[in-house]
């Protein structure tokens, strides 16, 4: 086998493994377990077929409680001329489920009956009269359910690949068997390495990354039916790591060896790999996940496969589901599931390599009747993409993207009803949202937000790619909030205002203000670094309209022009000492521990399209804010005053 | 609170729970745990929601493996500029996710630098040079992830109430947590009562019923996120159940009791539950189901709800699924989950009881482009028709059924994905499909057979509710299979007539053959009993044929009247004694340990319309059909001849 240091395609790196697999036979069930019957059977795979070896039932049984008959006996009993049959070799009562006597033909049921005594009364213990009259004949076999009617002995009950679930249990009970034959789980070593890595609950220095990829990996392993084990960390030193693999491989049927995979200085696993085995691939042409790493160790005289799983978050959760998941299926007799697709239109243009097969996260929604899927930060080290996205879009290799509004097919990892009930908004970011989206959680809606500027969030209104947008821009030439730049943008649809607070904006600055800031004369300050909001926000408009209010120019704030997206962003930078100040809210100041100047007061307004608001979907939207909880929660978050929370003001085109 | 002897609508029993578990204060999260963030996390429910304590990543990092630079530093260079920056104060050498120096502001990825020695050749340790050439400026931030890229600190990461999947773990180990706050689960206590129940693993004596329904219902409430333990087999003795109902709500949060929940005379659930608290409900219209019980114990000082599950094992899943699934949802802060629906035309008229919410269990195949719903088996005692559906139609209170071909609504059990490589196969049942489904399997197509008889199945194809028909019919002019028949039903259609196998038919009799049974004119003599097929089926077409051609009356045979729907149901009638003899096949003798005498050789066919013949979907179908190790196993099996096996004759309308 050869080593190749630049990305090869997918397909071809997915069939050198395969032949791997194939040629070690290691490409099918790896062992069967026969395991008790219970509730610990639920999920595992049948490595064999199951046939009935009893049938269920396993005797002609009662359908109800009543007597058992012979049908014969019955006939011509009709409400004019009523039978008495007395209790005795031809007659008896049967509890529901108990066999039907060996003479009898057919049950009828007690509510069909007048059971007498010897005197032609009621009987007084019903079940035990001296006869029974009866005004209708017994059809043969009649309230009966017949030896097998449920299962045949011999028959198949189910399939060898099937996963067991609640009911399939008590049928295999109910044909005789005691144990189930299920495929041994694959036990799967998991090798955290790295020397900058701490583990979680260490609390990390500059430069610390914590170690959680093999933990999202265990998870992976877990759900998809195999059994993990999450090693400790090794530092970045060949001969440990080495140790570790050859240790993992005794007892574990693969190897996840997670970073060192790529080609940089201490990036031990491939040559790990040639050293305990064959290294088929170094490097595949997807992305995320570049430097993946696939091989065949020998060691302890057995074949174990190994996967260098890359480091960045993203790539190591994306490579679980592009080759730990199929190989998990394949040991377990079961084919890997397929995710549930749909058809959404893309919210941009969308880039991709064509050389590579490229996984984009995106979010979801129905806006209207069109669904729309908006692609996520593609940063293989952005966790919370995954988090966030409701699906995949895979751009194939050969195809450079796709353009804005395209029609792509999305893989679900959202239900499809979750996505139902989600409701979209772009725009303008405000703590308030995040505290929206518990409270609508809580009314069984999903709140997606995207964080794009008030005038981004105008845009998607008008493009029809969310249902509402955050927004706080200030008009300069009225001084009003939201109004004239929504008539701008969208001039042609019926909105609604729906105000969610008034906000304070001020200066967010160190603790204990060092520099000495308390307006925005002090911007332009020699030694006071300044970082921005991007272009569009409505802080940078009120920042642009307060500077020329004061006749300042912003040529000479020193960081004008570095532009971060978020009130938090803009106080992280300030945090890290990275800026002195920007303009931003106290509750992002407060987030981080640092100080506020507080300069202004706006309007932070929800833009609605009308038919949007008044729809099924956002009803509980305006439940929320009107909800007492809601308002006080708010209200106590600094800088908010939520009087007019709710007031709703619409514009007409 | 009320007791109620009739059955109340379902509505109303989830409202009069609902209210009770409010008043006990029984309807939000039990209780909040704080486990560790690893693996075992999986699948619990957020009890609160994840904010941020770090940033991720929490100081700004390198995006690459290079050199940290100033990107002012770097202005002007180009590719027929170069510049050349020194090692030293404001040039450093970084591994990807290493601090960046306080001092830069970008890095130059080393595949995008020319190390240098002293002397101006290429370093000898690209990672500690000289100096560095560059032929493009750098700009500020490139290749470097700020602090706060991912996840800010105080950032909503997760809300309440979300069910934690593995990048989940990692996105909240990566913002500083190292515990996360579930639900606890909720214990269910699971107990079986019956004086006819035997554990599984006990052979069944005649009357004895296998318990099995308490391992559906533990696998169901692990599935539901809940914690189940099943209690031993408790007789029917009102004082045993009393003292176990008690000991269960001492350290349980829901008791579930299984049968004994009717009116029948044995069934103590409701004088339990009133005894020991307030019976809420006791049967609810709902089928199958009825007699469900609610209640609430008050008991060691707690309030403890009840549910009294019926014995049917239907019943008692389906009361599982409407009963149990949403309260456990509650108690883990989220919602059920809603199942996806399909929109499918019913294969036959649907008559519902007008009265009850009608639980019609279905499955579900797409041929050509429209899905078809065939109903199940209705018995409550019927198991097998939870596993083999495909979906639930509820058919509301207030409607009588739906007519044949009407839409209706089916929410889902199997994936939409698998249903559409699913082969819907009516008509006549033979032992070679329950073979062929096990091929298709490993072929990623799965066979969903019922078992009409072959005329069924030719009226099935007909009405388009089939892909292909399982076929045996003779035609009394000709002596020829199949041929005329499918003329006669599908005059309009392409059809590919596919041998699946020669077949013999013969008389399945008890084993030693005790009352000498040769051929037909036995069946005449006195004192032997028969059992026959339906009319339509081959196997009755065949004996009827063969009753003409030897002169024989039918009239006198005892039990030519007594219809069974399959060889296993024929061959079931004779080993219970219940009939000496019946004409089927070999295998089914053989199944259940009796001897057969063989009579006639016939042609089982199975009857595709060519356009699903040629379709996707069927090619592994024929692949099976020439597949070495299926012909063996298939001739391996008594009675069976498969040279013409995959022979295809086309039929022209």
């Amino acid at each position: 086998m050869g080593v190749y240091l630049r990305d090869i395609p997918l397909d071809e790196a997915k069939q050198r493994f395969e032949a791997a697999l194939a040629e070690a036979r290691l490409n099918g069930v790896l062992g069967v377990e026969h395991i008790p019957l219970d509730e610990h059977a639920l999920g595992r795979v049948l490595a064999e077929p199951i046939w009935a070896r009893i049938s269920s039932p396993h005797y002609h049984a009662s359908a109800m409680d009543g007597f058992a008959v012979r049908a014969a006996d019955t006939e011509g009993a009709s409400p004019t001329a009523p039978r008495t049959l007395l209790l005795g070799d031809h007659v008896a009562w049967v509890d529901t489920g108990d066999p039907l006597p060996d003479w009898a033909d057919a049950v009828i049921a007690i509510e069909n009956t007048e059971p007498l005594d010897a005197q032609g009364n009621p009987a007084p213990d019903p079940r035990r009269p001296h006869a029974i009259r009866i005004r209708a004949a017994a059809r043969p076999w009649q309230a009966v359910r017949p030896m097998g009617e449920d299962i045949v002995a011999t028959e198949l009950v189910l399939p060898a690949g099937h996963t067991l679930r609640p009911a399939d249990l008590g049928a295999i009970a109910a044909c005789g068997h005691s144990t189930v034959p299920v495929a041994r789980k694959p036990r799967v070593a998991i090798l955290p390495t790295g020397s900058e890595l701490v583990p979680i609950g260490h609390a990390p220095k500059r430069g610390d990354i914590i170690e959680f990829n093999s933990v999202v990996l265990a998870a992976q392993v877990k759900q998809w039916g195999g059994e993990p084990t999450r090693f400790p960390i090794t530092p970045d030193d060949l001969e440990q790591i080495t140790a570790r693999v050859r240790e993992a491989a005794r007892d574990h049927d693969l190897v996840l060896l997670n970073a060192g995979s790529s080609a940089g200085s201490e990036d031990y696993s491939a040559r790990v790999v040639q050293q305990l085995g064959d290294l088929l691939v170094h490097g595949i042409a997807v992305r995320p996940g570049h430097p993946v790493i696939l091989g065949m160790l020998h060691v302890h005289g057995r074949h174990v496969p190994i996967i260098g799983v890359p480091g960045y978050p993203v790539s190591a959760a994306l490579t679980g589901e592009i080759f730990v998941q199929p190989l998990l299926a394949r040991w377990l007799g079961t084919s890997a599931p397929e995710p549930p697709t749909l058809k959404a239109h893309l919210t941009r243009k969308l880039a991709s390599p064509a050389g590579d097969d490229d996984y984009v996260r995106v979010t979801l929604g129905k806006v209207g009747e069109r669904w729309v899927a908006a692609p996520l930060s593609r940063g293989a080290g952005v966790i919370t993409s995954l988090v966030r996205a409701d699906g995949i879009l895979i751009v194939p290799r050969g195809l450079q993207g796709y353009e804005a509004d395209a029609e792509v097919n999305v893989q679900l990892y959202t239900p499809l009803a979750a996505l139902e009930r989600t409701i979209v908004a772009i725009g303008s970011h405000d703590v308030l949202l995040d505290l929206l989206a518990q409270h609508l959680a809580r009314r069984n809606r999903r709140l997606s937000s995207a964080n794009v500027g008030s005038i981004g969030g105008l845009v998607a209104l008008k493009q029809r790619h969310a249902h509402l947008a955050g927004c706080h821009l200030l008009d300069p030439e009225s001084g009003e909030y939201n109004v004239a730049y929504v008539r701008r943008y969208l001039p042609d649809t019926e909105v609604a205002l729906v105000t969610l607070a008034h906000r304070e904006q001020g200066l967010i600055v160190a603790r204990g203000n060092p520099k000495g800031i308390h307006g925005l004369t002090d911007l332009l300050r020699s030694g006071v670094r300044f970082v921005n909001r991007q272009r569009g926000s409505g802080t940078r408009i009120l920042l642009d309209y307060a500077l020329q209010q004061h006749n300042l120019d912003s040529a000479q704030i020193a960081g004008y022009d570095r532009e971060e997206y978020t009130h938090l962003a803009v106080a992280a930078a300030v945090a890290s000492g990275r800026a002195d100040c920007g303009l931003g809210i106290p509750a992002a100041a407060q987030a981080l521990g640092l100080d506020f100047v507080p300069l202004f007061q706006e309007r932070y307004d929800l833009v609605i399209p009308r038919a949007f608001a008044e729809s099924a979907l956002l009803a509980p939207l305006f439940d929320v804010l009107h909800d007492a909880a809601f308002r006080a929660q708010a209200a106590a978050l600094p800088g908010y005053d939520v009087r007019a929370m709710g007031t709703v003001q619409l514009l007409h085109p």
